[in-house]
């Protein structure tokens, strides 16, 4: 038989949302506020986009069979326009069935023998994608001493940072990414900016994308998603931003070689989903609503645990509030919090070794069921975490 | 700045079909008989499951986030039934966004230091991924002498079969699957047999999938897709199977480590395209439908070549049309048709050294267009093609 990756062996044995899972499988009347899926359905003049766009497919006429797999033009235009105010040009966006799908590609773009640099705590994807391809991991600790930012920045050939947080809900200033910016063009490192959360951000001074700052088109690429923004988990749309200017240390344009992993490892987003991310974008009114409807959930959840002894972080301008418990290990606080208030959360150590003693708390979720999770945290909080 | 992936420097520069289309930019009037791209509307049913779909998604009942990487149950259910008569069990069906992405995924999954054997000529995508990832190629000669099935197999942990063939159009018999599956036993291969193309079975004594072969769920990944199948090419939905059979030979579960590749690289094909994947399985009589039609294309034009001095291969049981033009080079065949007849075809030698001398016709298209085309070979033929 065949000889196992041996790469696979670095990974820890379980993903961890299966985990968190299987552990809620036995309890009832489970509230989640785990997992950072969305709740609310699709705005009405986006699924009829897409309905349109089903109903094109099986006419003589509207029929349309492999689109680039780049995606489709128009769609690059718009967030060209609409997300990036034509700073950013449309062939240096790539659409994408979502962020993960390309976190995954940009690794197998730079290849194993490289390292990354990641937050800690970070979402997994990061670390395990890395692994399996061989690439060594180091770690930059974000704690609130920090501001969850890291002050230095270690060798590496990428470097990955999420902003808004997954999952401490902070977000980078723009002094503290003039630094990373500085540093890497320094440094020879290539920022890999998560901005999936961008759209929840409500303090204007916040930079919502790598590309305000000055010179990260030389070393920055930026991946983000349809997802969190407009309710599209389950639909599948995202896009990367490689820019034109980035080369390699031997020169060499890493835009054509991203073309070439996109053009052999993926065949384009679904045209049903493209045509709904081009409705979206014509409706920032709608996405606005939805950002406002989950920060709301936000403010509820950190007013509830406001009277319990922990420290509250994020939730104003992400969708997460990252929960600081002191000394108690995280999945023994994730099972106390489960089995009184049957809440599901996601243990803060699942995230990385900084986030021990903490948990997450997601924000999506319908009103009514964050309500009665609010219920549960004021009325069934576990003793030993009350003040 | 960082350092280029080394392995992509073993790329040929271009995609196959990228240079196709860059050098029939020029011309005018053209008919594409290159690209397998589907033409054909997708059936009325199809297309209503989709936008029904999509209207769920619009309203507080229906809507859903996230659905498991692995894809909806339903539909892995009714894969299991309709396609594998429940030979193959649902666990072990993962719904994808195409066969090309999920090529790339089960590259992933065996990693670099592999060596893979490849069909020649073949479907670029297994020697392209296999070389960014580091994998070493060998090649198994196809040609008329053995009815574009190798004699004899290599020595190589990972073998992919594609039947019926693409480019050759060939499809292997029960005794050549039977004779492959037991070599790949004893050698300790694994095959990947890539079965897209099986819609288009007619004969039925013709195996549609490795599984018929006893065994092979020992032994061997299926990859399958609803691209050609109903008309998906644009809205992106595929399977494979990695049987709970297949082990490494350290022992540990294959299944259980793609179930991880999966989870981490992916997120699920969007839900609309399930939707539209499960109305169609319950459609035989479309998919039925829409093979018959492709395949009726492949009639006309090889009777149109017929006249001609070329010998034909395939277009019975699949879309594709392998054409022997003896001595002269494809890229030279590819020009001579281009500029004499305005038909883009596919040079043969696109697809490995083996298809040096042969051009691939597709059946895909519009059957006005197709009646077209075959009028252009009958009346504007190159006079150096001609007998």
């Amino acid at each position: 038989m065949v000889k196992r990756n041996p790469h696979f062996s670095r990974l820890s044995k379980n993903y961890l949302f299966p985990e968190v899972t299987r552990r809620a499988r036995s309890f009832e009347n489970l509230i989640s506020l785990s997992i950072g899926d969305t709740s609310e359905p699709i705005p009405h003049a986006i699924t009829e986009a897409m309905k349109k766009a089903a109903t094109q497919l099986g006419s003589r006429k509207g029929y349309r069979g492999y689109g680039a797999e780049q995606g489709n033009a128009a769609l690059r235009e718009k967030i060209s326009e609409v997300i990036y105010k034509g700073k950013i040009s449309a062939d240096e966006i790539f659409i994408s069935d979502g962020a993960k799908c390309d976190i995954g590609r940009l690794q197998i773009l730079f290849g194993s023998d490289k390292t990354i640099a990641v937050q800690n705590p970070a979402y997994p994807v990061y670390v395990d994608t890395g692994l399996m391809l061989n690439q060594k991991v180091v770690y930059m600790e974000c704690l609130p001493e920090n501001n969850f930012f890291p002050n230095t920045f270690p060798d590496a050939d990428l470097l990955y940072l999420c902003s808004p947080n997954n999952p401490t809900g902070s977000v980078a200033t723009h002094a503290q990414l003039e630094n990373l910016v500085q540093w890497a063009k320094k440094s020879n490192t290539f920022i890999i900016f998560d901005a999936a959360y961008s759209g929840f951000i409500q303090d204007p001074t916040l930079p919502e994308s790598i590309y305000e700052i000055e010179g990260a088109d030389e070393i920055a690429i930026e991946v983000s998603s349809f997802s969190k923004l407009i309710g599209f988990t389950g639909v599948r749309l995202g896009w990367s931003v490689i820019p034109k200017n980035m080369t390699y240390a031997e020169g060499g344009s890493v835009h054509d070689d991203y073309t070439r992993v996109v053009t052999t490892f993926f065949n384009g987003a679904s045209n049903i989903s493209q045509a709904g991310g081009l409705a979206a974008l014509d409706h920032p009114d709608e996405i606005a609503k939805l950002s406002t409807y989950y920060l709301e959930n936000a403010r509820l959840i950190k007013k509830a645990l406001e009277s319990k002894e922990c420290r509250i972080y994020g939730g104003e301008n992400a969708p997460y509030l990252w929960v600081d418990f002191g000394k108690i290990e995280s999945w023994d606080l994730f099972q106390m919090v489960l089995e009184k208030t049957k809440l599901i959360t996601t243990p803060g150590s699942g995230f990385g070794s900084c986030g021990e003693g903490y948990l997450r708390f997601s924000a999506f979720g319908n009103r009514t069921q964050i309500l009665n999770a609010v219920k549960r945290i004021e009325t069934q909080w576990p003793e030993q975490l009350s003040p």
